[in-house]
C-alpha cells in the first residue's frame, strides 16, 4: 500500500491525479499546512524538508520505503507500476527534462509570483514584475513545445504532463490578475488544459484530499 | 561523443564534474551568457528554455539525442555509464530524491537569493530577507541529513552530491556575506564540503569551462 502524505497544493495533486491515473491501492494523510502539520514531528521523520508530498510505500523491494520531493515520487512510481513514463530510451529522458523543468523552473517561479502577489501584502513592484515576466517566458516555452506535440514528453502522456498541469490549473485561479490572461495568449497551452483536463484520474486527483 | 553546452554556474559546473567523472570523451562548446548566447537560434533548437547547461549525444540509443535541464542530464549520464546512481532500488529513489531537492529547492532559492542581492542594485529588503531566510532553512536540512550519512544519498557519492556541491561553493563567494556565514554554522555541511572538494574530478570539472 502506498500512503500518501498530502495537501491541495499544486505539488500535492500531482500525485492524487497520479495514484488516480495508476488506479492502485493508497490511502491519503492529510497534512494541513494551514496548520503547520508540516513541522510535526512524526512527519518530519518522512519528509524532513517540511514540505508536502511525501510516501511511505509499505511494500517496497526491500523493505519501507520513504520519499519526499513530488518529482522523485512520480518517477519511483511510474517505474514501480510501470506506467506513463518508457522505461528507457529518448521518450524517457525527455519526460524526465520536462518534469526537472517544472521543479526547478515552472513550479518555483510560479510559486514565487503567488508570494509576491498574494502574500506580501503590500504586492513590492519589483517582486511581482521580477516573476510575472519569468512566468510569461516560461508559458511560451511551454506553448512552444506544445505546438510540436499533443502532450509535454511528445506523442504520449506521462508524468511530466501531471506535474505541470496542476500547477498552470491551479494559479489560474490563485493568481488570477496575472496568470490567466498569459493562458489565454498561448493557445496550445490551452487546448493541452483541455486535453489533460477531460481526464475523469485528473478531475478526481485534482480534487482531493 | 557527448557535446556539452555549458558555462561556468553552478547548474553548468555540476556537468563538467559529472563527465570528468565518468572519465568517458565528451567536448565543451562554451556558451557565454554574459552574451547571451543563450539565446541564439541554434542553441535554442538544442535547449529551447534558453538556459545552460544542455547536451547531444551523437550516439545515443536510436540516434542524437538532445537534453536540456542540468538534473534529467545528470539522470540519463548516470544511467548510460552506469555509475553514481544505483540503477535500481531505496538508493537510487533516495538519491533522485535529493536531485530533486537541488533542483527544486536549494538551487531555485539560492539564485533568487543571489538576484536580490548581487544583481538587484537597490538589495530590497524583503528580497534579501526572504531568500536567505530559505537558503538558511535548506543549510540545516542539509546538515541534518549530513549528520546521518557520508553522502546526501546515504552510504555512497552519487549525482545527488555533484548538484548540490556547486551551487553552495560557489555561492559561498558569488553571495559571501550571507551564504559563508550559513555555512559556518554547519559543521556536517563543512566536512562535506571538504570530503567532495577533494575529489580530483570535481576540482577540475568546477574549473570549467
Amino acid at each position: 500500500m502506498i500512503h500518501l502524505y498530502t495537501w491541495g497544493t499544486p505539488n500535492g495533486r500531482k500525485l492524487t491525479i497520479l495514484m488516480e491515473e495508476l488506479g492502485v491501492p493508497y490511502d491519503i494523510h492529510p497534512i494541513d499546512i494551514g496548520k503547520d502539520e508540516q513541522f510535526a514531528p512524526d512527519f518530519l521523520k518522512i519528509s524532513p524538508n517540511n514540505k508536502i508530498p511525501a510516501i511511505v510505500d509499505d511494500e517496497a523491494e526491500g523493505g519501507p520505503l520513504s520519499l519526499f520531493e513530488s518529482g522523485a515520487i512520480m518517477i519511483y512510481l511510474a517505474d514501480k507500476y510501470g506506467q506513463f513514463l518508457p522505461a528507457s530510451g529518448a521518450a524517457r529522458y525527455t519526460a524526465i527534462q520536462w518534469l526537472m523543468w517544472q521543479m526547478g523552473g515552472l513550479g518555483p517561479m510560479f510559486g514565487q509570483l503567488g508570494w509576491w502577489v498574494v502574500s506580501d501584502k503590500e504586492q513590492t513592484p519589483k517582486g511581482v514584475e521580477r516573476y510575472a515576466k519569468e512566468a510569461e517566458r516560461l508559458m511560451g516555452v511551454l506553448d512552444k513545445r506544445l505546438s510540436e506535440a499533443p502532450y509535454v514528453g511528445g506523442d504520449d502522456y506521462t508524468i511530466a504532463d501531471m506535474a505541470i498541469w496542476p500547477w498552470i490549473s491551479q494559479y489560474r485561479t490563485r493568481v488570477k490578475d496575472h496568470v490567466e490572461p498569459m493562458v489565454q495568449k498561448h493557445p496550445h497551452v490551452l487546448a493541452w488544459l483541455d486535453r489533460v483536463g477531460e481526464r475523469p484520474a485528473v478531475q478526481k486527483g485534482f480534487a482531493l484530499p
